[in-house]
């Protein structure tokens, strides 16, 4: 902690110079900070050219947005680093690439993406990217798979759990997307006109109590290193291309809260969409998110499968059979946890655009409406919803 | 470890005179090695008048039945004390108190319970003790329920999964559990006569995938600070009381495996029977053995609802209702869990003697036949065995 200070644009750049190993560090002259996240500083590297070669991300000591007051550790630059390292070992196509990172500053250096766009924004402007949502299915099947009991060695994944220690982001998660949507809190954020609806949820006992599984869950099952925050603002996509960022929330969790969690945020899109296109774009760009939906899950355990049945190490899991029994546990969690996205990202504390960006109040409102009753749906009905397909009728079903 | 070295007998005596916090340290004058165990040395401390005053335990670096050949961590030692140490806050008047541990020389002073005995012995002369299978549940409500997600803060929880991180001893457990038995493995052990039997075990998928299943949430579910082999060995009984020793498999795991295998001795017992006693006494202990299984699960699942009613300080798991669905499912973890238990004290490396010590060889193979068949059908079964009196009617109807 005590070499700790924040990074200049001139500091930036000299780091960026000295670790990053870009053929000559000369040539990199200036810095651009960009961050537009809450808890970060983010600088892209420019040469003399003005061209971006590498970022450097530092993390800040507390939350960006709200100031100083709300403090958060630093370790979490270095779960970010690490959690990324492991996944880029075993999907270096589909993880944005570190060339460097240093515990004590909370800093790293990675690649440039500049090249590439924010899916959520891609999403949002109606820019359509078919292989995206398998890619990122693609991404999770390795990700997971190999920091799963089916392929770690016992040993070697008790001391990666320890490593990937994440109190104080974890508790984040814990109490946004589990605790403040289901009980009066300040952190929460909704209009006056959902009031009626927020108030069905705080007094739907059956729901409240699935939450509680869910999260009890997120508390307790160490599945795999998830990235622990894969939503679409998380995800870099180019034409053909798909590179996941910002693993800060890595720990060993339940597989199905990294799946429920993407395809959640694929449905607030679904759920936006009337209010950002015009009716017939929104309805072709609807069935566009309704077949990622699909092709995500799809992706996923499909890759799932064939990884546990081609590198299985463990002698019992590799049993036929028992990998698809789990990959329908981890089915029902990720219903379940998609509707506790689509619940928190609508009247909890952090928004998405796809919603808030709908300049048509009423219209807005029944967006938001519409999330929040599908969310709902799912966290109740996970356990019976058998597959995507049964899924994507579910969610046509819910208008 | 450099400190580390085997006590003798007048070690064992100095040390307890240091640090055991007798009143007159002086007058513990001897001691008498008792470990009948596989891992520890177990010395009684004995005064002037030879009454044991308190006993001094010591892990061997090795498996002591086996050899220097199969070593073994030292840190099981801590794990141990540190273990006793929780669930005698929680549950003082069920677990052995622990007066000193020291870490170096992987060595805990704890009280004398000479006058008890050890309950796997009284179920095998048919000594019956009404009270001590719900004395048990009551000690796994207790110690369970406080280290779980219920009731201990999430960072202090996570703190906690690391401080009981024991991954070679629950390399054991994995390997002897659920594993070995599923497999051919030079480490199992088991008749001829019974070779048609475990071949039929080892050619059963639906079974290894269940099992795989129960291994899994073993290698993953951080529910609890577990006891982690709580078998009837691991227990000492007198009249109205009950104390838990031995905790040095214990580490955060899920919570059905501790019941799993306490139930499980119960039914070996149960099993073994019929060989160890005439037929009238038999079937009567038979009957008794089935009333402290219910009376085991309902003891534990009574306390913990009633203790989540309570004490629960996570505001989600609080939700009226969550606790009980909870505890259904520790219930159908428990049963197979049981399951495993059955079967790898049968054919596996390590045996019960409430099965070994039937001295009419027939009549043997006949009662492991029964753990064997009763084990398969709980852990297939499982989720289809609604809660405790249909356990019972399902053992009756397994003969």
């Amino acid at each position: 902690m005590s070499v700790y200070h924040t990074l200049t644009a001139a500091d930036a750049v000299e780091y960026a110079r000295r670790h990053a190993g870009v053929d000559q560090p000369g040539a990199l002259v200036a810095a651009e900070e960009v961050g537009d996240g809450n808890l970060n500083l983010v600088f892209k590297i420019l040469d003399g050219q003005g061209v971006s070669r590498v970022i450097v991300k530092q993390a800040l000591p507390y939350v960006r947005c709200v100031g100083e007051s709300w403090p958060l550790t630093l370790d979490r630059a270095r779960i970010e680093a690490e959690t990324l390292l492991v996944h880029g070992g075993f999907c270096p196509r589909h993880t944005v690439r570190i060339l460097h990172h240093d515990a004590g500053l909370a800093v790293m250096i990675q690649e440039d993406l500049s090249d590439h766009t924010i899916w959520r924004r891609e999403l949002i402007n109606n820019v359509y990217y078919p292989q995206a949502a398998g890619q990122l299915g693609e991404y999770l099947a390795r990700a997971l798979f190999h920091t799963s009991d089916f392929y770690q060695l016992p040993q070697h994944k008790k001391a990666e759990v320890g490593r990937f220690s994440n109190p104080e982001m974890c508790q984040i998660t814990e109490d946004l997307f589990f605790t403040d949507p289901y009980i009066d809190h300040e952190r929460n954020a909704y209009p006056p006109s959902l009031a009626a609806d927020v108030a069905a949820i705080r007094g739907d006992g059956a729901l409240k109590v699935a939450v509680a599984g869910l999260k009890h869950r997120f508390l307790s099952q160490a599945q795999a290193l998830l990235h622990g925050d894969v939503h679409s603002g998380s995800i870099f996509v180019a034409e053909g291309r798909l590179k996941v960022i910002d693993a800060e929330f890595g720990y060993y969790g339940p597989m199905g809260f990294d799946l429920g969690t993407a395809m959640g945020n694929l449905l607030l899109n679904y759920c936006g969409l009337p209010g950002l296109l015009d009716l017939r774009q929104a309805a072709d760009a609807r069935e566009q998110r309704l077949r990622d939906v699909r092709e995500l899950w799809l992706a996923f355990a499909g890759g799932f499968q064939a990884l546990a049945l081609e590198k299985s190490r463990d002698i019992m899991l590799a049993e036929p059979g028992y990998a698809r029994q789990f990959l329908h546990q981890v089915w029902v969690d990720a219903v379940g946890y998609c509707g506790t996205e689509l619940i928190r990202r609508t009247i909890g504390f952090a928004h998405v655009a796809d919603l808030d960006t709908i300049s048509d109040e009423a219209m807005r409102h029944q967006c938001q409406r519409q999330a929040l009753s599908l969310g709902g749906t799912l966290i109740l009905a996970a356990a019976r919803i058998p597959d995507v397909d049964a899924l994507v009728a579910r969610v046509r079903q819910n208008g």
